[in-house]
């Protein structure tokens, strides 16, 4: 195992004080222990999405999971959905919309690097009355970030519950669940919170528990019922084991350690970081004559940039000679594939991680075969790290 | 944190290598230290699975969604299911159909501690044509082990898709799966295995992918279907990364740890060690005038046993005795809660584990009202362990 | 890495998180979390020790060094110093005494099991003009303890330092350096206190400073003289780095942690328990018909059991037997090599450990071809057991 | 634990598996597995000494002790000894003389940065026998590396015996035992060895062993006796225990993992990268304006840099604000203390540490009120990496 910096976007690297949790000998999950770091990560979790009155969940699986989790438990046959896409992820809602007969309108950025825009929303949701209303916060294909304050605002005059996938930005770009109107909430365990994958996190407005009450059909699926979760999340915070599936435990000491150190942090400082750091990596890059993805400043995601390849750079080899300098960055997806590669910063990422891998960046495109300026992309760096 | 024995069933200890393992530095799930590590995975499971011909599936979550993913994939609405139950988890497959508009033939042994007969499977599959039997090999709420081999032997000659959970069973438990015809078997990570808990684990028969590739209709869930899981599994295995849903890459390095251990000691030793150290116990409780749920030895799991209490000894009291002594032990299920403790002897149980426990549990009983002979117990055990 | 019991004298198993501190990321002695920690372990260390106006060192290397540093930092060339010996580490004193050219007065016991009486001792101080006088407080070879709160009342109405080799008993026997009367105070930590080895830890009271005070000569080693530790402690427990050597932080980090565990189980209960456990085991090896090597009980260590084989047992056959049972004892020392094997039964150690071994004794023995009647040992440890 | 950058030089960052190892359950200095991955280390860390006649040594302690080790094994009371000091080391190989009562010359550079120049050495053995002559490889104080091989040239042709200390050099800096007439070279796991303090490594000769067996008195310390270990380190090389002193089994899993790390990677691929890291690191501070310690290129180390303030700038401020950024450095010793910050670049050393370590010195500088130009020390360290 060598020392490397791990830059894709998701799973990130996480702190020794969470890989050490998780290697804890197994508990019980009805030890007191157990319960007690149980119930403090739902709190703390809900601190971290920023809601008082939400109800939250912590389920083995992943973000698909979750957003599956989200929409079957919000919608039944029949109901129409509106899908706001800015890249890859909102299919992966629409495919879901098709299993569980939902009619899912799905509404795609232009192209790569667009965002859907406001106008575009108020329109389709005055034409329509929607159930459900979904939104990735950034994709991660993209490195687009939506506008979900604004969507919250728009949305919450409706009737439509407002679902926002967090997977690539809960606890590294503001969010705010009740302030902004988002009445579901999730993400996964791997991204911005900063714990190795293997986890689902939701979280569930008033608003949306109100309409699960108003079903005509159960959930069509037994695990994604959020029914048979809550009074198990509901025990635990009051003290009190509940059984439905054995919980992750070694996962959730991760979580808990992981989710004290985000609060010890401070939710504010921590999108200020995150906020810092993604400029710092997007000055670089411009100043190295690098075009990112997103089309506007305001729509780059503070967690993640996918960045175009100058003409004649291959993918495989300008990654691998990143590998050899000891950075690990991700490739482009979908119809970025091959054209664009990814730097995740999100989680515990700090200015030395930003700045070695700009560092490498330089020398990888300098070997092969870029005109280069060493340094360049590292001054425009620095000159906005100062200010951390 | 002390150094105490985690005797219930299921989340089980682990060894320092898989505990260790699982602390490793998050690593890119494409990365080829991973791919190399996933693919050995699933090649070994299925050696542990005893299957050459079965396609496996490693997923984030837990037993529950194995039990669904086995039913989703194999059923379509309208499907009939005999679901064979002694013990609680039958139940649970029965919730699975009603989701999924499966309808269940539900068929529960007499009272607990007794098994379903093959006579009466023999009545009921002769009665009605099943897309699915499904049974619980090890039923943990009362400790009885259904006669898989026998029912495989029975329903291979019929249409049907024969399920076999073996969550409490698989890699304790001798099983088969290409021998005795089962065509889904499915176990969760926490249990005879020995990982933490956090991943499900399938395989499906060729009879079972079969009968998928004749569906009339899609799954009915976007997550539980195999057909997305399929190309990741297969991608690996033949050592190229594939995505679907980011895999928990630090749990998948524990499982592959514990896989190469359950191999190095070898199935049968495995299946043998189970069994004498079950004996032992079964020995121990009942010449200390102790009954256990199961009627029948052969009924009698070798993953976990359920032991009436006494006349007169508290379950809280007992169970809170034994936690002092150094012993965790888990408390009934269902109509045996606050008659019955459990103790789980699977995955890296060993004699000093067992006889630790008959210890602690003579000490426990004594300090609870009862009248014991100190050493009753131990003795029995002691001489089935000689065996070892 | 499998489950298996470690059950010799030194080193010994360590909790969970004593093994998670020693994994952290390595910190540089002069952090502020480091100096936190440091601070913390020296304070520790004299409660442990039982002292008040005692000055505790912790340093990095072995019992040996410890023993080197004490008697060099007391004793000047020419001095006379009489060595009470039970077993073969007051021999251990006797090099070293020869090396510093003081004159060693070795005063053995009369054969292995027996102990220097008090009676020898004060004929032996009466006659002579002593610098030190050392005692093994349980020497591990014969696991024969030593008087040493009596020799200790007779020791300081003299002159004489008295230096107590506590590796095998320090945080595991009854040893109340202020009380007794203790001036050097000397143990390793892979003992009872319970971390990997690696650390020298001393403590010398008032009179053993005061009379390093009024040397003539200085230490005859550099690294052992306590002079150039002195500022390093105090400098750490006031808060503040100092620098002689780099402190083992990784070591300390766990020693704190266990230093932590024993204070937080109670230096009586502590003693209480090793007592207990210890006098099970003995009451079960007695009552399988096997000799122990101390003569009396109040002989008999509560840290260590050294037992004769009986007639015909193969020690490296029973012994790999042992280890096939899940179980590491050690073999006899010096003349008693071959004829017992030895059980540590200190630090951790509860009561499923010890009945752990008990048992797999009884089975080896058997193995091995002895006469057993399986149950007999773990009927009496029970027995014994009960009370705690 | 945050995720921060340990510069300092030494003790160093370790790789994640080395920290793997460290936490291991203790095992049994005499079980087979130890004695094989002890058995392993010594041959290896002859590989790393570079030395195929050496004997080696691996004792718990410190590189002060390694020192003092090296001094009375080869030394009797009376002997001459010539100290060639560069900084401060030397003066403890000084008093280390003075309490063996040893002749010490001690031979001491003009000022901080300069070297004893080669002609000194010559005049110095053209004038007086010496039983030994010791050298601090890389002198951590100043940076100041002297020219181990020139003197090897010039010792081996007399009866003296060529001490190195390697504390802050071995498995970083080019140094070949047998090749350059290296007879005692010892050091410390904490530095380029990359394992977490607390171990003395030391290899003698065969002139060294020769001259040991020569001896009229025996060494004047017990612990210190290479005697003693001799017999222990020859048995675990051939497969058997053998039992001087409890070894620290965690630190030599640790050390064995850390010396296939290292072997690896090839001796010749590990100095060219601590050369070009080193070389980076000091064109970096120099464009930035800086100035370093050593006076001439030649004389700079490759594993540690220490470098002059500019006028202005406080010691404290600066290493605070250091540590706010996340990159732990030294500070100054002995005359440099307040003048001087270090910063170690050794071991598990890589491009992303060193560039990091830059970033943040520039970001520092310019907050504690320096003239810096943001990026100009980064691309002059960019210009010497791409040759990596």
């Amino acid at each position: 195992m060598k020392r490397e910096l791990l830059m894709i976007p998701g799973p990130v690297m996480c702190t020794p004080s969470v890989l050490g949790e998780i290697s804890r000998p197994v508990v019980s999950h009805v030890s007191s222990e157990f319960i007690e770091v149980f119930g403090d990560s739902l709190r703390k979790l809900k601190q971290v999405f920023m809601t008082e009155s939400g109800e939250v969940f912590v389920v083995a699986g992943s973000g698909t999971l979750a957003m599956e989790m989200a929409l079957v438990n919000v919608c039944e046959p029949g109901d129409n959905v509106l899908i706001l896409s800015n890249g890859l992820f909102g299919e992966r809602f629409r495919e879901i919309c098709m299993r569980h007969k939902l009619n899912a309108d799905y509404q795609q950025a232009e192209k790569p690097g667009s965002c859907v825009s406001i106008s575009k929303v108020e329109e389709k949701i005055e034409g329509k009355e929607y159930k459900a209303v979904t939104v990735t916060h950034v994709d991660t294909s993209t490195s687009v970030k939506a506008p979900v304050k604004e969507l919250g605002g728009i949305i919450r005059k409706t009737n439509a519950v407002f679902i926002v996938d967090g997977v690539c930005a809960t606890a590294g770009e503001e969010e705010r669940m009740d302030n902004w109107g988002i009445d579901v909430l999730l993400t996964a365990s791997q991204k911005a919170i900063g714990v190795p994958p293997g986890l689902a996190l939701l979280a569930f407005s008033e608003k949306a528990v109100e309409i699960y009450g108003e079903r005509k059909n159960p959930v069509d699926s037994y695990f994604l019922d959020t029914q048979n979760w809550r009074n198990v999340m509901d025990s635990y915070m009051n003290g009190k084991p509940s059984y439905f599936a054995t919980p992750p435990v070694n996962l959730i000491f991760a979580l808990n350690t992981s989710l004290t150190e985000i609060l010890r942090e401070g939710l504010e400082e921590r999108f200020k970081r995150h906020a810092l750091i993604a400029q710092a990596f997007r000055e670089a890059v411009k100043s190295m004559g690098l075009n990112i993805v997103p089309f506007k400043e305001e729509y780059a995601a503070n967690t993640v940039t996918a960045i175009y390849y100058p003409e004649g750079v291959e993918d495989k080899v300008f990654r691998s000679e990143m590998r050899r300098e000891g950075v690990i960055v991700a490739g482009g997806l979908g119809p970025l594939k091959g054209r664009t590669f990814r730097v995740g910063h999100m989680g515990n990422v700090n200015p030395s991680d930003i700045i070695a891998t700009i560092s490498a960046v330089e020398r990888a495109l300098l070997k092969t075969g870029c005109q280069v300026t060493l340094g360049q992309g590292l001054e425009a760096a620095q000159r906005v790290l100062k200010e951390l």
